[in-house]
């Protein structure tokens, strides 16, 4: 049953991947009737057999909302096609990108703009594909909603219904907005994470062996598709040209500190740094909270993860985030559970009751 | 009991911080007497209460090793102090840079440079300070040991005992070959990730409601501590100038393949990314392996975590790493199991036999 009495469908899904295909199994799972259409056969097979939805019938009613879900380099045309084929159809799309696609329709001197309205949820994986999708994966994840200025706010609520009958959370801003947004909070991070994971590739002999757990999570999303990657950021090119650019600023301001051994200017830029990690919000969307580790020795045998969190969950205390240190050669793993600080010492004297060997 | 006959102590701890407490707390678990000095006496009255050992005693037999657990600034003219007061004993440190240190001791002219093979632990926290230490600290964790070219074997030896005592792994180098990893594997990437965060404390309000996981793991380590931090790249800006201006490069490459959408170039760049993620060695020192995500909805209940670490325990996986997504306002948390690629398809099977949401 839909959340809003906006959504009854059908829904068109255009690109059964990833996205196109969580989304029919979302829906399908509230009972709405999905059509889904792709280029590959194989795509369309692989969503029709996990329930994702059907082939557009011969006769049918015409669809309430057509969803593109489509690479980014063919998002402009396909949703120029759904608003010509579609006449009495919403449409939206789930790009990365929301300016560029939205001037190619408007460049096209398309009727019908009013019912498009653009939407990104945040969430995806580093596979592809429909037999990587779920209809978990907009669960709770902020799934942004972009309309333009001529868009018919009926479109905005249909919209925001297939937000809602998801699971996920409309986060509303322009497209504008939107792109200097993912620019900053998802371009730019996996832009520099890819600078640096490139030096990794060019280390020498043995020196890796020192790497830690802070490598590891400045490099881990580096290793996303880089065919992808690419059509991202080139949609993207002011927003992220602007950043990097800003980026190169501090970079010589950085070098220049380094070289000169200017200890204060060195102290700023990392403060600065230190600010920015406060700022993104926390768990539920809240201000961002004091965390606080609490280090866990775990021999690496059955069962004794499944003990640690049963005690973990018998303390009371809620684990924000957990890293598992990963061990060069010794039957122990080094567990790092994220909690809000003022529980942390809580948590330290309920696992060292229970005989687990702790550290801060 | 020692592994090695060569540690018998007494083991002088010059530093009664972080590292300096859990290396006295680790030796004392094994037997071996351990001394204490610091500055700050607060330090000192911590660390003895901790168990982490004693003031060194008005008549006392000569220490046979000094462990040099202070901050980078000072690390030299303490080695120097140390070599200078005990001529009987192995001295080594804990700093995160290596040659700095030695050419200071070199210039001084001092006699019984032997004595002195460097060493740095691969451990730590965001924290400081006797209150975070713990005996745990070192379990399984790289130590890199840096004898220099007039380093006596059986100093090295005696280095090497230290190590083995808390628990940790010798990963032996030449100090100017440790200074260059380290640049790599931590400096760098502490220095980009802070300047990404640095952008997000600039970011318009309203803009950080798109953050995901990826901006998080990127930018955490730029949490640390900057007057320290500050210290280290300091201590190693040879290297660390010299990376960041191929950063720099790079970056002008970048900018101009993203301004010019030059998508054969950004591929490039992006796939020496990919590159650099697989050349991280793998959990117990082995070569990467290809890993796999498997995403489990969880409630956020207690309880629930315990039965879904039990769960995982019962499938036979052995889970790489964990993430938690931050969750804007449900009450469910995303986890994410990172475990070997050949074994997702039997722990995604397993969860979902036991009635767990999951999806790859």
């Amino acid at each position: 049953m839909p959340d809003r009495p906006g959504l009854q469908g059908p829904v068109l899904i255009v690109g059964a991947g990833l996205l196109g295909t969580s989304i029919g199994l979302a829906l399908r799972r509230r009972g709405i009737s999905v059509w889904l259409r792709d280029v590959s056969p194989e795509n369309l097979r692989a969503a029709m057999g996990l329930g994702a939805g059907q082939l557009v019938p011969d006769i049918a009613p015409p669809p309430q909302l057509v969803v593109v879900a489509v690479p980014p380099d063919v998002i402009g045309e396909t949703l120029r096609w759904a608003l010509g084929a579609h006449r009495g159809a919403v449409v939206t799309d789930v790009g990365s990108i929301k300016t560029g696609p939205l001037e190619q329709l408007r460049a096209s001197g398309l009727s019908g703009l009013s019912r498009y309205v653009g939407g990104h949820p945040m969430a995806g994986s580093e596979r592809s594909g429909p037999l990587a999708a779920s209809a978990a994966m907009f669960d709770g994840r902020p799934w942004a909603v972009t309309p333009h200025q001529d868009s018919a706010t009926e479109a905005v609520d249909v919209v925001l219904s297939l937000v809602a009958a998801v699971g996920a959370l409309p986060v509303r801003m322009s497209p504008d907005e939107h792109d200097r947004a993912v620019a900053r909070t998802s371009h730019l991070p996996h832009l520099l994470a890819s600078l640096v994971a490139g030096r990794l590739a060019e280390a020498p002999p043995g020196h890796l062996a020192l790497s830690g757990q802070g490598v590891r999570d400045v490099t881990r999303v580096a290793a996303g598709d880089p065919e992808l990657w690419q059509q991202i950021v080139t949609g993207n090119a002011p927003a992220v040209v602007h950043l990097l650019r800003e980026v190169r600023e501090q970079l010589d301001a950085l070098i220049a500190a380094v070289s000169k051994s200017n200890r204060e200017e060195l102290v700023r830029i990392l403060s600065r740094g230190v600010e920015g990690t406060r700022a993104i919000p926390g768990k539920h969307g809240g201000p961002a909270r004091e965390m606080a580790s609490v280090f866990v020795s775990v021999p690496d045998r059955a069962g004794e993860m499944g003990r640690l969190f049963a005690d973990v969950a018998a303390s009371g205390v809620s684990i924000e985030d957990i890293h598992i240190d990963h061990d060069p050669g010794r039957p122990t793993g080094l567990f790092e559970l994220v909690v809000a600080d003022d529980s942390s010492e809580h948590l330290l004297a309920a696992l060292e009751s229970r005989g687990w060997v702790t550290h801060r």
